[in-house]
């Protein structure tokens, strides 16, 4: 067992999946699941994700060996701030945010020092959000992305690895600036993209809005689905995750107006030259899958 | 039996599921097989697809009733050029190119009277391509839009009609110019966005471009997938559909740039509320897919 009590902070897709992997895998004696709802702490009670629910942040981590924290990045500062007093010496504090840097900025001045931060990002997630929506199989085969500070103590990191490890997923360490420019690129600007042109179908007449979600194959279903997202999650990410993404999207725009020019244009050798080129990333992208176990959904 | 003898022009992922479809429906007498690549002639009778392959369109179209273009819309031009003297009076010309109004234009003028012209689109496809990508469950539960003319022959529109849904496809009467708008936002903008995207990924430095692979779930994996399609295909579904294109992606700039200005002045609301917003799409598409069979590739 890696962990005596475990508290998990936000029951939502991602921590109702942790909890269901943590139990399935007996890694803890205890789960204490907090969330602001008490909705939520009931039907995490009923679904018996947890040994004990409750609204009270510094109540719940009381005694707790690991805290992690699941709710959207934007909330971390005022759930260390109500948590922080409850935390025993020797806690692990870590969590699950899609973005790092801005996630170490606002934890660690409110940490005790006796608790040891260890930042990670599992890569995984569907559409679907709320307690019911998780699943214990989520990670398996899947990225978790550990971000250390160079402070943080090696064994409470190893414990981090060993957690992830042990519910089917592959950790790697990675810098914090790192990490969020990657996931910039892989997964914050498609979010972006998809949630914007979703948002530029939505405003058509409703004549054609009619057709676009009735002919909706071929793209832009696959968008919807991206774009169906939890919208608070992702407005913190784009939020704490600024720069990156500011960034990535000025390249972005620049390739596009290359391509909007090209078919004003009629310039066939451009669009056939780029449409070519972008099949490579896709062999990459299948050989890179081809290390994994195939998960049940991405 | 709907059709005596079929020809289909260009066996690629399309034109090779088409051909196993009417087989294994038994829709057709015969089914030739016209294509320039003499490799995929062979290719098509080693795989039992047609029971005779050319490479000369005009020979191959003798006797036929029904002829289908299923090459890239950019060679329609000087496919019916070549096939156009052997066609019989009374034939059939349809096609499934997925842009239709540049289609017509191009075909209508070249086509003897006594030949009926139909114009259509199933609105499937995979990110494969050649006659080895096909499959004959390729069409099942998806739409087929057809784009007669005023001056279409209504006997020959439901002949087509009836191949479409003899092969499990869902007809769809539309006019050609609304079909490329509505096609512009599902299909044609989300394959334009996903090739820049993967191509702005391509242009990185070694190392990050090597990291945006080895992560590339939550999105991008999407994205390359769609951006693995045919090249020459797109190339010319954008150059034949250049002003629905152009003005559906003068919308979405617009968008995008006022999410990237709430990015950078750190407007929380304008994101939520957008984000909250595409889930009603999203709704609205997993209705309307609720109506239809479900397909074993989208």
């Amino acid at each position: 067992m890696l962990f005596q009590r475990i508290a998990i902070v936000g029951f939502g897709l991602i921590g109702s999946s942790l909890a269901r992997a943590i139990r399935r895998g007996g890694l803890a004696q205890e789960i204490v699941c907090i969330d602001r709802a008490q909705a939520v702490c009931d039907r995490v009670m009923a679904l018996g994700l947890a040994d004990m629910a409750t609204v009270d942040a510094a109540l719940g981590v009381l005694d707790c060996d690991l805290v992690v924290l699941c709710v959207p990045v934007g909330a971390y500062k005022n759930v260390i701030a109500a948590l922080a007093s409850g935390l025993k010496p020797g806690c692990i504090v870590s969590d699950v945010g899609s973005v790092k840097q801005a996630v170490i900025d606002a934890v660690l001045p409110q940490l005790p020092a006796d608790v040891h931060f260890v930042p990670a990002h599992p890569i995984s997630g569907t559409e679907h959000s709320g307690p019911d929506a998780g699943f214990a199989e989520l990670f398996e085969g899947r990225w978790c992305i550990i971000t250390p500070l160079p402070e943080t103590d090696i064994r409470a990191m190893e414990k981090i690895v060993a957690l992830w490890e042990a519910i089917g997923a592959k950790a790697e360490i990675m810098d914090a600036r790192r990490h969020d420019l990657v996931l910039g690129i892989t997964s914050h600007l498609p979010h972006l993209i998809a949630y914007t042109i979703v948002g530029t179908a939505s405003d058509l007449e409703t004549h054609t809005k009619d057709d676009v979600i009735k002919f909706s194959a071929g793209g832009f279903r696959d968008f919807t689905r991206i774009a169906a997202s939890d919208p608070v999650m992702w407005r913190d990410v784009f939020l704490n995750n600024r720069e990156a993404v500011l960034e990535i999207l000025q390249r972005f725009n620049e390739d596009l107006t290359n391509l909007q020019r090209a078919i004003r244009y009629g310039d066939g050798d451009t669009l056939e030259s780029l449409f070519t080129r972008t099949r490579e990333i896709r062999r990459g992208v299948i050989q890179a899958k081809q290390e994994v176990p195939p998960a049940k959904k991405a």
